[in-house]
């Protein structure tokens, strides 16, 4: 995939969690593109054999390894890391669990499950998920972020200022991606890679799939930035949204309740007209239903919707 | 526009506020079309002749008339009305405020202000705004809503189960919407239409714009719907996509504060880049700028994008 990479950082080079004390895998100068190679957000604990009981007895000491640390030469607090993603190099599998205690609907699901699935690497056409239900592929690095300052080991989990776990759907290939720096070097990282997902990842998988990633890595110096922020190449949603979507919504005075209002009646809705189990109807969503704010101002209540792509069934 | 109608429900015939005592002002069979002339958001108080000092001065008793209500036949708590939107007819003028006290961020813009608007009706191009931005236009109704069960008069302002202020977005022309009927009747009304917005309506104002509507009201019987579902024809950001979006975030442990982040690192974005007043950003990217939740299951962390549009300047 990568003819003009200058480096390449193996999946043996990972580490678990955040930590500033962590040695680079490599150093590099800015302007550099690097090959990755990412394991999936298990650290290959789930395969294609794998089964509904691997899930419950996964290992969360091994959850998210990225590859890296990644020290760019002349990277100081303050400057933001420019991270060009150049493309990714799917694996062809991939998998969505319900973790239990993980996930927007926690306190509905609270048995584990599992989907496997397999998608053509080389067409990246939409993967099937059970008889009829088509996914659009869309692949993307959920976890990718340099060093916090705080020292210490820091949980993979949440994403931070200087990212990490963003999850973000629109860090796909073209997209160019600003990182606060907060130590020298920045010490970027970067895996849990997607073959799919929707904005929310709202049962708290997506379609989870080791991949290798191409970055090229800049420097802007002294930008200041408060939170990471990002530029997308051209239209975001044009793989999921030809036939239009059915959206649900929650109405009230707290978004994070609004939106579990809109996901629950989701995968009633699909339950009811596709005689979905709800658990899968869940996981389907979370790799292709987007979370969206409609409106923030109306006091006291706020909408939350949640756009489920209908080209998906149809 | 309307040449096949039922109905027209005049300016003349509108509300202020929800009251489920007020006297319809149409009994209609369903599936009857009706067409309805919609004020603006301010009831005519802003103009095309309007300054900053009418916002200062604004009676807020007259905010939001709704056109309506409508009795439809057979309607009962537990049923569903299906509303079909057949299409709007612009007006060409609009307005777009930031109204103290009033927006996510409030807090950061506390004086009035105001931006007028005029736009081609017949051929809906972008409106410009300043010198070099040009806003796409999506009309809709910002308030659509059956009156609520409980008696008395209820604020227009928040959107409530039965629907109302809800100011999504994608409700233009193609969708069906679903609204939960609480009263004999539903008592339907509809008003607040907007030339434009952005998912979050972050300044508190769309292209507000005095626009008819014609839609179609049916009844699903027992639908038993916990919150306002819709159905979308196609694609719902299209009209803005082309180009690709610049993107804000905002990370951390509360949705609101992560969307107040993403907004104000949006303004500070475009003034730095475009030169333009923190004002008139705010209300800038209210009408164009989308609010979507990234992730919502990295505990204890989410992340909040706020996408704008680069087509609006490319």
């Amino acid at each position: 995939m990568c003819r003009t990479c200058d480096h390449t950082i193996h999946g043996r080079q990972h580490h678990f969690g955040w930590d500033n004390s962590f040695e680079p895998a490599a150093r590099v100068a800015p302007g550099s593109t690097i090959h990755f190679e990412c394991q999936d957000a298990s650290a290959g604990q789930l395969t294609p054999s794998s089964t509904v009981a691997d899930v419950a007895t996964l290992d969360f000491g091994r959850i998210n390894p990225v590859s890296g640390p990644i020290y760019v030469d002349g990277a100081e607090p303050g400057d933001a890391l420019k991270v060009t993603i150049e493309g990714f190099e799917p694996s062809g599998f991939g998998w969505t669990a319900n973790i239990p205690g993980f996930g927007l609907l926690a306190d509905d699901f609270k048995d584990p499950a599992l989907t496997l699935w397999t998608y053509d690497p080389s067409t990246m056409e939409p993967a099937l998920f059970g008889k009829n239900a088509r996914v659009p592929l869309k692949p993307f690095a959920g976890t990718i972020g340099n060093a916090p300052a705080e020292n210490g080991l820091h949980s993979i989990v949440p994403p931070r200022r200087v990212g990490g776990n963003l999850d973000i759907r629109d860090l796909s290939a073209g997209t160019v991606l600003y990182l606060p720096v907060e130590v020298a070097g920045g010490l970027f990282s970067v895996g849990d890679t997607h073959a799919a997902q929707g904005d929310g990842e709202v049962c708290g998988t997506a379609i989870e799939s080791p991949m290798n990633a191409v970055l090229t890595l800049d420097l802007v110096k002294n930008a200041n930035l408060k939170m990471p922020r990002f530029t997308t190449a051209g239209p975001v949603t044009r793989h999921l949204d030809a036939k239009g979507y059915e959206v649900t919504t929650g109405v009230g005075s707290d978004l994070m309740e609004g939106a579990k209002r809109a996901v629950a009646d989701m995968v009633e809705l699909l339950d009811a007209r596709y005689q979905i189990d709800p658990v899968e109807a869940y996981m389907l969503v979370s790799t292709c239903g987007d979370l969206r704010i409609s409106e923030i101002v109306d006091m006291p209540n706020w909408v939350v919707s949640f756009y489920f792509p209908r080209v998906v069934f149809e």
